[in-house]
């Protein structure tokens, strides 16, 4: 990998306190990042080098997922230094582009910069109109820009953002980061076909009877109202992270492969999905908003009753979607999506249920057999099981499933931006969003987003705690969400009741 | 079930001590078998019932899977009666008819019958003899007759015994154990393939490489010397045990199934197996025998050296053997069996090795990647696994193998003895040896057998602790045997030495 400057946006924000610094430096421990590097931070605020430098060991400590040896934490910070910007103010980028330079020059580097904008959305033009016109971009090596999401807030947003940032940077110098691509389960289904035989014989509608898609979490909308509320679970989850992970699952990608193949076969994958007409919408989408309810033996407020939240808001914390793939390996088959907030368990897995040849079969014991699951398991833990029948020792001619599983532990694996700064610096875009599959996951989006703008469709409630509204099991007609646990509310005897918000 | 009477000889005896006596008692706690139900006790020994009744109860204290619960163990030893026998003595057959058919009215018994020859096979025909001639098999219910292997020592002899067997019970009535066969995992493969559709999806040389069926113990002959030296790895594993696993594995039987079509489709897999021509036998079967050597830290003997060995013995304790079933499922792979003692672990298993369609691709970091594998873990735990291929974290571009493993506790799944007396009694005969198998059993290794008698075959030796002789690693090839552990020998630096015995 060569010596690269980053040029940090947003260096004092959360984002680069609890991921970024935490995985520059888990990547400097492993020696995945160059011994000389160069990190200048940028915010608002005006601080020293020595603040920054020590801001950033605080981080370390508290959010690094090895603990941080202390000698190494003095080195690793002598390489970031600290540059009070007003994205506004052409002079700033003037007095950044000297100290790039300068720092350069001082370690030596040929002039590679990673413009990192941990910034809101309404920045992104201006930075990277000032970043060109301070001749930022003029430099020996490559530049490039990673950006956050969001990018846009529907179709037509998304354009427009788009438009303005390609008359600074290519499509080939954007890095759109979706962290649900660095996260490493995620990042194995790029070669979970290709590389098993078993998956590849397996992977597609003459043996899959449905893959079901699940990110539930189990937090409510914490410090974020203000945004969350115009932006809901469509926008927030599931035109982003959610059609990533369906990509990234029925891609059927060749080997050997290359990342231009990977984005080939993603934007192949969007092209293929069934656009929802207006009047097919409310068969095929669910949406929801939480209520007060419990989570792990805690009382919670519902989503009306949180600090932030307009009072009659009709935002959607959680969007289950049945979704069909035309292609000649999806034909046929329900692809399930769900996400949701407050949800009975964080768990971000895919859930592929095999067809079943005993189901047509009369001998009533058969019913006891269960169809084969493949399951990956995203987060909390990552991990890949298959789920067969065996005989139940103790009945005769009935079946007891068992789950073959592997486990990996957490603190074990890259975090995803570990695997995602690592890509950038070192060219890699597999596992970044290209324009094409954001303009598209937009585009297949953008009737569900004017269907819940003029309440086309009912929003349902669910209890804090639950598995989300009774319609999203209703959605999925004699199938079933697998592994879902049984909610605290039901466990304890009370029926959960559901009713339409009043509109 | 119907009530029945057992009418075992070889009361007194180790197995019925270690096995047949915990595994009665355990159906009888899970209410497998009836209530009432009489077991009359045979041997040469004088003991009453009472002392037969305490003997029982303190082998269920000492060999009972799970802990024997006193009252109940009391009650359960009010079945028992003994009856002291000479088995060559029809007198003593007219007694015990008297005994039977007692316990019988006093119980309320409908006269059904299960005769359980636990005794060396010299006695099969002459019990079976005199229990028609005296009567026993006269009865209103149904008689069977349970026989433990051997089951003759070659194809001529284990014809003749047939023959006599089959002037007084009929093949339907005949139970010839295997106590593979009882295993629950054993068991579980007459349902792998029809309950699961990715195992029968994938189950055929289209996706399979290789099969492989290990047995491998740690024990050498222990007390049994005088027989096993006369009888050797082939005759005591080979032929029936091996085979077995080798038919339940490869049967391909349809759903829904009987036991009869269970008996059809494995005589149908040894009558696909390739004959072994003389010329063939060296190229397809390695023989070995232990030396000396060290496992779990203990240094243990040669065989030679074992009390109860002649001298010179060219005995095999391990054989290994590469095998073709020529049918339109199985044609064309390899199918690898190997047994041994004092092997580096107990561990009788089936590993699946599945084709790797990315071999051939020129890649050198394809080459971390490891075939896909499905291990069916038999003893001494009970599981099943899949191997896969995910991606290295630490190395783009190449690959680390994960097992998703399912894992039973021996403690809490039957033991073999209890499903097979369980089957018995309600004449389920899928998981008896019918004698079509036993006779090609028998058949297909004649040659093999007349090949180490005339020492056609060379006589490799393995160190104790190893993975069997290095020829049986050559046997495969460019193949592999899948998961053996690192020898002891090995790990502590030191070449396993092999030499061919004198002969």
């Amino acid at each position: 990998m060569e010596a690269a400057s980053i040029v940090l946006f947003g260096a004092t924000g959360d984002l680069a306190m609890r991921k970024l610094y935490p995985a520059l430096f888990n990547l400097y421990m492993d020696g995945k990042i160059p011994s000389t590097f160069s990190v200048i931070g940028l915010g608002r605020r005006e601080w020293t080098d020595e603040y920054f430098q020590s801001h950033i060991a605080k981080a370390l400590n508290a959010f690094s997922r090895r603990k941080p040896d202390e000698t190494l934490v003095r080195e690793f910070v002598q390489a970031f230094r600290y540059c009070a910007l007003d994205v506004n103010n052409s002079e700033d980028y003037t007095r950044l582009k000297e100290l790039v330079v300068q720092r350069e020059q001082q370690l030596g580097l040929a002039g590679n910069r990673l413009f990192y904008l941990s910034v809101g959305p309404e920045f992104f033009a201006t930075i990277a109109e000032q970043l060109i016109q301070s001749g930022l971009g003029e430099t020996a090596g490559w530049k490039r820009l990673v950006i956050e999401k969001p990018f846009g807030r529907d179709l037509a947003s998304a354009r427009e953002l788009n438009e303005k940032l390609s008359h600074f940077f290519s499509e080939e110098e954007v890095y759109r980061i979706d962290h649900y691509l660095g996260k490493p389960m995620v990042q194995n289904l790029e070669v979970l076909e290709y590389s098993n035989p078993v998956i590849h014989a397996l992977w597609s509608n003459r043996y899959i009877a449905n893959v079901q898609i699940t990110a539930a979490e189990t937090v409510g909308v914490e410090e974020r109202a203000g945004y969350y509320d115009k932006t809901g679970a469509i926008r927030d989850m599931f035109q982003n992270h959610m059609l990533q992970l369906l990509m990234m699952t029925t891609m059927h990608l060749p080997n050997p492969s290359t990342p231009e193949e990977v984005r080939r076969k993603k934007k192949s994958v969007l092209e293929s999905l069934r656009p929802l007409q207006p009047e097919d919408i409310a068969a095929h989408v669910i949406r929801g908003q939480y209520q007060e309810g419990v989570i792990a033996g805690q009382a919670v407020q519902g989503y009306l009753d949180e600090p932030g939240i307009e009072p009659y808001s009709q935002n959607d914390t959680f969007i289950a979607a049945k979704l069909w793939i035309d292609n000649h390996f999806w034909k046929g088959i329900p692809i399930y999506i769900r996400t949701g907030k407050r949800m009975q368990e964080k768990s971000t897995r895919i859930v592929v249920q095999f067809k079943d040849p005993m189901e047509s079969y009369n001998d009533p014991r058969h019913t006891t057999a269960e169809p084969n699951l493949l399951v990956i398991e995203i987060n909390p833990n990552e991990g890949i099981s298959l789920q067969l029948n065996t005989k139940d020792a103790d009945h005769p001619g009935q079946f007891v499933p068992v789950r073959a599983n592997s486990m990996t532990h957490a603190a074990d694996m890259p975090e995803a931006y570990e695997n995602l700064i690592f890509d950038a610096l070192r060219g890699d875009a597999t596992f970044f969003a290209h324009w094409d599959e954001v303009e598209l996951s937009w585009a297949w989006v953008q009737p569900i987003l004017e269907a819940f703008e003029a309440n086309a469709l009912p929003l349902y409630t669910y209890k804090s705690g639950s598995n989300g509204p009774e319609a999203a099991h209703e959605l999925l007609g004699s199938d079933k969400w697998w592994l879902d646990k049984e909610p605290e509310v039901e466990a304890a005897g009370e029926k959960l009741q559901e009713k339409l918000v009043q509109i």
